[in-house]
């Protein structure tokens, strides 16, 4: 069923619209993957993915103004949509879709979404905001779209969570599909920001992703909450540049702060280089 | 294309998304009319517009917790699920969803909508929060039934003007079909809490449109917002018992007060009887 046509390239809510309701009165199921562009191998899994379950694979491309606060990366964050575009063109995308702000936001909201649970910690918690921009672009985007399917990376484990809350509490008709981390060879998780670490960051950077294998074995053998947050903190202290953001250990996917661990937790980090923020994270079962 | 079967009762979520995929795989189109039981006249001439426009009939009945205040009348609103389920039977509606409270809020909410446009006029004024909880539900059951249209009655204006806002601001991708206002011989506009007017009140109710009916000639003559506000005030101040809540005059469908009237005004009043709380409007080119 997959179609083999060039990827169509489309600006407007009216067009992609149209030639999504015509995809669908043909019977074909929609993947969705919603990225700010900057697309990397951690993008291309949630394509590949997207490619294997539906018919058709949509990719909206979209930085939105929304979730970024005063001081934020807005203005420089990674934008190349024509290097996008050939990536979505060789990956078998069948639609980008790629809005101004104009497009999606013409006029002053009339209502907002307010994210009220698992925001308060992690990175809601350094990005007051964030979480309800994040929300409300992807609830209108999953209006525009309609899609049967939505792929998001797991490396974002906090606006997963989110996004998976919101969909149960409003029953938005959309699967949400968390997709593995991808990592470069020494473990740094892929990243559009990475491209803001200097060399020297970009060879100290690994040391996040080793601070949560060395802690895992700690967290397995039943260690306190307290221990496995110090574990981690003193590990990472080893960087020479930049500070720590956060490191907390919390239940997922409701994020609470528990003192006694079981079931699914996370242990997660945020370190803040010169200009790159990085996150990563683990998931283990205690 | 109209199916003659009995009307289907149905309480789960789960279920009325089972049997409405089905009917949408049969290429059917769905209206839907939202509401909160107690069902008149008002509610019947919302399916009638419905069953003319499409295929399938779905009516809600959910009296929503969260679109009540404190001191308001959730615990005593009218409810009467078995003569409701006979009305959609006889006007030939194709699903009756009527879930429980604890159906459409299981948990504690992940995320809340705001309502930040044209709620602080109005009925907005008096029902702090009212209109978020009107919204939220509202979208719910646009996600859960997925219809191609909702009817609305057009006598709840405030709610027409913020839900026709909100499916704009988020794509929401129905169309919304205000429908006009019915009433009795009287000129009372139909409400499902009519039933709370003592035999008095009810004599005296039909003041309220009469005055906006009165007040009409005086706002094409070009009167300024305030003269009309003290016209519809005087008029109604005859009524012998209870009190206004609100008279006012404002641009619609945004609800902007403008010294300067033109184009679309509503003129609307809110008036608080010993257990009934009714409102009416005209809506007016100038």
């Amino acid at each position: 069923m997959k179609t083999t046509n060039a990827t169509h390239q489309i600006q407007t809510i009216a067009q992609i619209q149209a030639v999504l309701a015509n995809e669908r009165s043909l019977g074909r199921s929609i993947g969705f993957v919603p990225t700010m562009g900057a697309l990397h191998e951690g993008h291309l899994s949630l394509i590949e993915q997207a490619r294997k379950d539906h018919d058709v694979v949509v990719v909206s491309i979209f930085v939105n103004p929304l979730q970024f606060g005063e001081g934020e990366d807005f203005e420089t964050y990674p934008r190349d949509i024509h290097k996008d575009q050939e990536t979505c063109q060789e990956a078998g995308v069948d639609y980008v879709f790629y809005p101004s702000v104009e497009e999606m936001y013409p006029d002053v909201a009339s209502v907002e979404l307010k994210v009220v649970q698992g925001v308060d910690v992690l990175c809601g918690k350094s990005r007051p905001g964030h979480f309800d921009g994040m929300a409300t672009v992807v609830l209108k985007l999953f209006h525009i779209i309609q899609p049967d399917t939505a792929y998001f990376g797991q490396k974002d484990a906090q606006q997963v969570a989110v996004v998976k809350q919101m969909v149960k509490t409003l029953a938005v008709p959309v699967s949400i599909h968390a997709c593995p981390t991808v990592r470069e060879s020494d473990g740094l998780a892929k990243s559009s920001r990475n491209v803001y670490l200097t060399a020297e960051e970009r060879k100290q950077a690994p040391m996040l992703y080793q601070s949560l294998l060395d802690v895992k074995p700690l967290a397995l053998s039943g260690a306190q909450r307290d221990e496995l947050i110090s574990f981690v903190r003193d590990r990472i202290s080893t960087i020479s540049s930049g500070e720590i953001d956060y490191v907390d250990v919390l239940s997922y996917p409701k994020l609470e702060a528990e003192a006694s661990l079981s079931g699914t937790i996370i242990i997660a980090l945020a370190y803040q280089f010169s200009r790159a923020r990085l996150i990563d994270h683990i998931l283990i079962e205690v």
